[in-house]
């Protein structure tokens, strides 16, 4: 049975050390996180992801939700209370605003704690997860009338949310959809048509759940323009807001999925159901997208949070499991062979997980500072800048995390060798869990589309020359310290490479934008890795700067020895990535479709 | 429901054309196998795979195998009518000894066949497969008695067999197995202990299961030189060789595992089982690695399978799944959007599995043919140069094609976007199933470890030194031909790489072995991207040949296209991973166990 240990002292390093949250203390609710309420609620959160999540990872796993012949969905045993205790906890409304019930936190918080939650039990972590997003999604579109109805009940968690975008026939290609809305007399609209892959669409963890839907108008523009968004209660509210009549929108079917099978992920009939605006006609996309970085931050925080928990495990196991002996010699002479940590391609893939971890987490909780600037700072500059950030960063960070957060399951899997492979050990889970965050929220190679052909051109380049002057001024500050160098040398010499590739898309994709697509999904692993290198050499600083205060902190220690390894081995694939763009799509592209 | 198509034509290509078979016609059995024999044998195959274990595949994965209260198992709906195809075929003893009833074809046509096997249902393809591994074993060490009493029944299918060497507590370390024999009056053994991950231990489509079994003889040495190998049938055959009275050697258990369903892996007890010596006393564990090469080359065949399989789905889902537009502007504007395969990262994605499959084909034809020549030349030397290719060419060819051929299956269920999740698209089943031929017959990393501490220093590095002068050599006789020299050059700067690794590994870890264990995962992969480089120019050169004559054959000019593909794309990383190599074991290593 896997376990799971929250890393708090690893986000308080990052929280109080690298990022220096302190600095923030003048916005709003940052100066209610001091280092020791911080430490207070991460506590709480590790105790109850530990205690109450992880033992029910495996259960949701194997009994997966249940739908029942009155359309009703049955959530594995224990989801209940486990959600009625993340209610009491506060938790979903963490970093929601004080007037509706939340306790206005930064929004690091929240970040962090989905983590935490994701690691323990990433399909349960959904339901809280997609409220966040319906509530983020109503405070940026909701009139006056529509936030007081429904935000107060889904910070407290008795009314959860959902996104229903997707169709059968239509994911990517959003301007494809046919639901479509009929406006009534009263100023609501019959919605009708079928949506897929809608996750915590039914279950029965709250008394409503308030579905944000995209749907059509009848006589709007086709293609992505007619769109408008949609909010449709499972139950209409009463005037008084309890739950009233039962909508016409019901759970069709549960997709069999290959995991995240605590998670119930609905087939969602709209038949006439009820719904009123949210925002305005034809402007449901954008909408949608205005929320789209938050989200798509989550979901890469999945992707480290299956990382993490594999990595833990897998450690575990390395430490514990007797195999083989040490090259260099019989490390443990009393016993008959030595654990497997102490081979060196074992290490080497532990410390590729961890070395990964770290940095992304890094990442995370800078991002995350970016997106609390942006809604909180009374700067423009310093918003636009946080804005800027968040938008680049974004499909790197959903794109390059699940990518590589599921290449690490599998490769802490295989530490267990055949009993990776069995069931019990829950290796496998993680595996399967963490391939669903690759594949929604927008496939990978759309994230390496929407970097390469939206983000990097947006504003004139600004927010990619921002990032670049900022790592840059970085490597300038550290060059001349000798300790710093095995850091920001590697770290500058990645750029370099990622400004070629930047370059060469500016010289050969304007004409041929072929040339961007087929070198995408390099570019965004190259951005990630440079961002990631970044991150280390951050946290190198930081904590050499610790060491000083205490030489015998073997935390820091090992992050400066981790770091190295980052450099050492994962660095040099920017290499390879530019060699791979600036060959062009011309191998790619040319085969007739009848080849393949 | 995901269809096969067998390569048939590629096989040809490859058989005719690229290693030209007909070379080998005067070795026993090459005789037989005419290409118009050939064709009607890859025919047949194919059709039973396509038609009669393709639509089994995802019924075995549902329904699984099932132990009766009474310890029997048994096996999904179709397996046992399907396993009768296969005996009726002759397919298990295709190149067996044609004394014991087999049809002493080419061990090449096993190794393909098995392939489509596997495409078609790699749970199933296992029952036949670990026969065939077991015929292999009692070939090499059963004496004359024990062959004519299993090899007849073994090799019609009637009878099959397993392998039993995992314990609770040892796996790749077999030196700690506890399973004893007690030697008996009548020379028989009585064995007793517990093997698990016996895949195939029991199941219900054949009268007797011969268990081939590693146990230490009572007072034998401890550790890897007091293991001997044992014969241990389900029912001990009476005189006549029919099956007689039940062996006390019973599946205790079936593991639950993340794929291969229909496949059963059996907790298998024995207590106090008669069994008879296989070979020497003491020498189990060489008897077991001899059979080791072609066990191990079959997984890799297994890789490749997944890949092929997962690859013909994706492809057929991008060219109906209609979702955006093409970057250079609508493809079909009579349809809502354009197919996926316009865009440029599914393309690169489908071209990066097919440049890898038709060059994992190539390599495993390669190295069958080596098993063939080492088994039947009668010159030694070419036997030796044969047994050399093999020794080196095996773990590669497992862990690069395992490792691969499961990153493609992932590739390949990514294409599908979310519907790659659903388990009614057979996508994800791949991804399952491929996952564990990473992790038995040796876990990679015991490859890589094979690899660089073994196989490369083995008889002063000669196996090494031929594939160099091999490689060196066809680039120097196409170097002069500009049509090839796309193909050549990158090949030459990939092994000049290989070349680099090894000379950094014979510098620096002959006195710190950690260097060469942090390096081998990286150096397999290395070996294996110029290995499939040096097919890719191989079949360059054989396309180009029969382009000449037919300057039409789409096949071929396909080939070419697909082989700079792999040049542009896949060989750069030769570079990265020559500098994860050099920068050494330090940062792996120096960590503390606590660290982690």
């Amino acid at each position: 049975m896997p376990s799971y240990k929250a890393p708090v002292e690893d986000v308080q390093f990052l929280l109080n050390d690298v990022f220096r949250i302190d600095r923030y203390s003048n916005l709003p609710g940052f100066s209610d996180a001091s280092p020791d309420v911080v430490e207070a609620i991460l506590g709480e959160a590790a105790k109850f992801c530990e205690h109450v999540l992880t033992p029910l990872n495996r259960v949701g796993d194997k009994e997966g939700c249940k739908r029942q012949s009155d359309g009703s969905v049955t959530t594995p045993t224990g989801f209940k209370d486990a959600f009625r205790q993340i209610v009491e906890g506060g938790w979903i409304g963490m970093s929601a605003p004080a007037e509706f019930g939340g306790q206005g936190l930064p929004m690091i918080m929240t970040q962090i704690v989905n983590e935490f939650l994701c690691s323990a039990n990433m399909a349960f972590a959904m339901y809280p997860g997609l409220t966040q997003g319906a509530i983020a999604a109503l405070i940026a579109h909701g009139s006056a009338e529509q936030k007081a109805l429904y935000l107060p009940k889904m910070i407290a968690g008795e009314w959860t949310g959902t996104m229903n975008l997707t169709e059968p026939h239509c994911g990517t290609d959003l301007g494809l959809l046919r639901t479509r809305a009929v406006k009534q007399p009263d100023g609501s609209y019959k919605i009708t048509g079928t949506k897929i892959f809608i996750s915590a669409g039914e279950h029965d963890l709250a008394d409503n759940i308030i579905h944000l839907v995209l749907a059509r108008i009848e006589g709007a523009p086709e293609g992505t323009r007619g769109i408008s968004l949609f909010v449709a209660p499972k139950m209409l509210p009463k005037p008084d807001g309890s739950p009233g009549a039962r909508n016409a929108v019901t759970c069709g079917s549960l997709e069999e999925k290959m995991g995240i099978h605590g998670n119930s992920t609905c087939v969602m009939n709209y038949d006439g159901a009820t719904g009123w605006l949210l925002g305005e006609e034809n402007r449901g996309l954008p909408a949608m997208f205005t929320m789209m970085n938050e989200a798509r931050l989550g979901v890469g925080v999945q992707g480290l949070s299956q990382s993490e928990v594999a990595y833990q495990n897998a450690v575990a196991y390395a430490k514990e499991r007797l195999q083989g002996r040490a090259l260099s010699g019989a490390k443990f002479k009393d016993k008959p062979a030595d654990p497997i940590i102490v081979h060196p391609d074992v290490r080497r893939t532990l410390m590729t997980i961890k070395s990964f971890n770290e940095a992304a987490r890094a990442l995370v909780v800078w991002t995350a500072i970016a997106s609390d600037l942006h809604h909180r700072s009374e700067d423009e500059k310093t918003r636009q800048a946080a804005d800027d950030h968040m938008g680049l960063l974004t499909p790197v960070i959903k794109g390059v995390l699940t990518d590589t957060g599921f290449a690490n399951t599998v490769m802490a899997q295989q530490m267990f060798g055949g009993h990776g492979y069995i069931v019990e050990h829950g290796m496998e889970q993680f595996v399967r869990d963490a391939r669903i965050a690759m594949l929604y929220e927008g496939a990978n190679g759309i994230q390496a589309l929407d970097l390469v052909g939206r983000k990097l051109p947006k504003d004139g380049g600004r927010a990619l020359q921002a990032f670049f002057a900022e790592v840059q001024g970085f490597i300038k500050e550290h060059a001349a310290d000798a300790a710093m160098k095995p850091y920001v040398e590697p770290v500058g010499k990645a750029l370099g490479h990622l400004q070629q590739a930047t370059m060469w898309f500016m010289a050969n994709a304007m004409t041929k934008p072929d040339n961007a697509g087929a070198g995408s999904t390099d570019y965004m692993h190259m951005f990630g890795l440079v961002a990631l290198g970044y991150m280390w050499a951050r946290m190198a600083v930081a904590a050499s700067e610790k060491l000083k205060a205490d030489a015998a902190d073997a935390r820091m220690s090992a992050k400066l020895v981790t770091g190295r390894f980052f450099m050492d081995r994962m660095l040099p694939e920017t290499a390879a990535q530019l060699a791979r763009i600036s060959s062009g799509a011309g191998s790619t592209m040319e085969l007739p479709a009848e080849a393949f």
